[in-house]
């Protein structure tokens, strides 16, 4: 269970979270840490990045869920090494498990890892794993008032991806409402909207993050 | 922040969620935690709920949001009492917060307060609050495989409803899948696929709910 605590365990975090980002780069590996609520399309973007991206890069995926595999299963079947993190009950994953992991890992034979946080818009967002960027990404069916509601995922992240785009005439749902929040929030941060099942909207995205990864293993 | 502590604290809320029950028991307040995803759909249920037993029940609304007060305006909007709960940055709803704010509810007036809770899957099922019942919502655009992949939202609670069910002919979602695992996690409870926006399938859910509330404050 869950409470508010102790600026120490924050703290905690933090330096682990370095330590993670150090590794990461000694092996010249970039850590895409990808959030959202539960349904926005984790899981579907992973597996649309690994399709577009996987000739230019080798990539890894870690799977955070509170429980089952599912996830994992759904990646390696692509043949990508996957690793499913379950948090047991945990609402996020924090820097601690990813360190547990990362030897299970061939850092050597990877550019990037994504790393599907646990499906939620509040908690993950407090926790810093190590990652080189983040991506939030939000669904048309959650609505428009979501980036107001929960502004801390929507401040705390590099790009906002805008998944199930192919929805847009299905649900009333005001875009602008949504990008001039997130623009107070992230001023002139990338937006991509996309979708996973027609993918619409991917190439922009892939460039962006090609680019990202570029700059980040280079470092 | 969130980290995980000690059964002290859990039993702390349970202390003051039993004080709580007691409370509205002494009012004759039946009491409902509406849970889901963030987009769920739980503030449309709830202006759904209001417009179909307002004639029957007098109704009052707690509205859970880690910020802001758009839902409060809302459920207002209806001429209905409405409190805004902002949890600044919590995940979940605890009972303390309940209690708090239960002095500024005219509760000799009401039969049924409606507490909408944070939009997360996770967090919130491990936090008694004084609640008669628990509705969980889970909506079509979420997916398929929600209730196995956050498990402890579709037990601890007392009836599931499935929203935006209008939406099923246009996502690839098999309803029998979540009915399979809810039926495992809870044996014979009910479960109700409505629209809120087509209104349809709200009249069983409404039905039900209404056995609930006089069950509850007749007690």
């Amino acid at each position: 269970m869950e409470i508010k605590v102790l600026h120490q365990v924050m703290d905690w975090n933090e330096d682990v979270s370095e330590q993670v980002k150090k590794e990461l780069a000694d092996h010249q590996v970039c850590m895409i840490n990808i959030m959202g609520s539960p349904g926005a399309g984790k899981t579907s973007l992973i597996v649309s990045l690994i399709e577009q991206l996987r000739t230019k890069w080798r990539i890894g995926v870690i799977e955070g869920d509170i429980t089952g595999q599912i996830d994992a299963e759904r990646i390696a079947a692509l043949n990508i090494p996957a690793i499913q993190l379950n948090t047991d009950g945990a609402c996020h994953i924090e820097a601690m498990s990813i360190q547990n992991l990362l030897p299970h890992l061939p850092l050597d034979d990877l550019d990037v890892i994504f790393v599907e946080n646990i499906g939620n818009l509040v908690c993950p967002a407090e926790f810093k794993i190590g990652e080189s960027m983040r991506i939030t990404i939000l669904s048309v069916p959650e609505g428009d008032d979501k980036v107001e509601k929960y502004p801390l995922m929507f401040t705390e992240t590099n790009c906002l991806v805008l998944n199930k785009y192919d929805m847009l005439p299905y649900f009333d749902f005001d875009e602008d409402r949504v990008r001039c929040h997130y623009e107070t929030f992230c001023p002139g941060a990338p937006y991509f909207p996309v979708s996973c099942r027609t993918k619409d909207g991917l190439e922009h995205l892939c460039e962006y993050l090609s680019e990202q990864i570029s700059a980040a293993i280079r470092q």
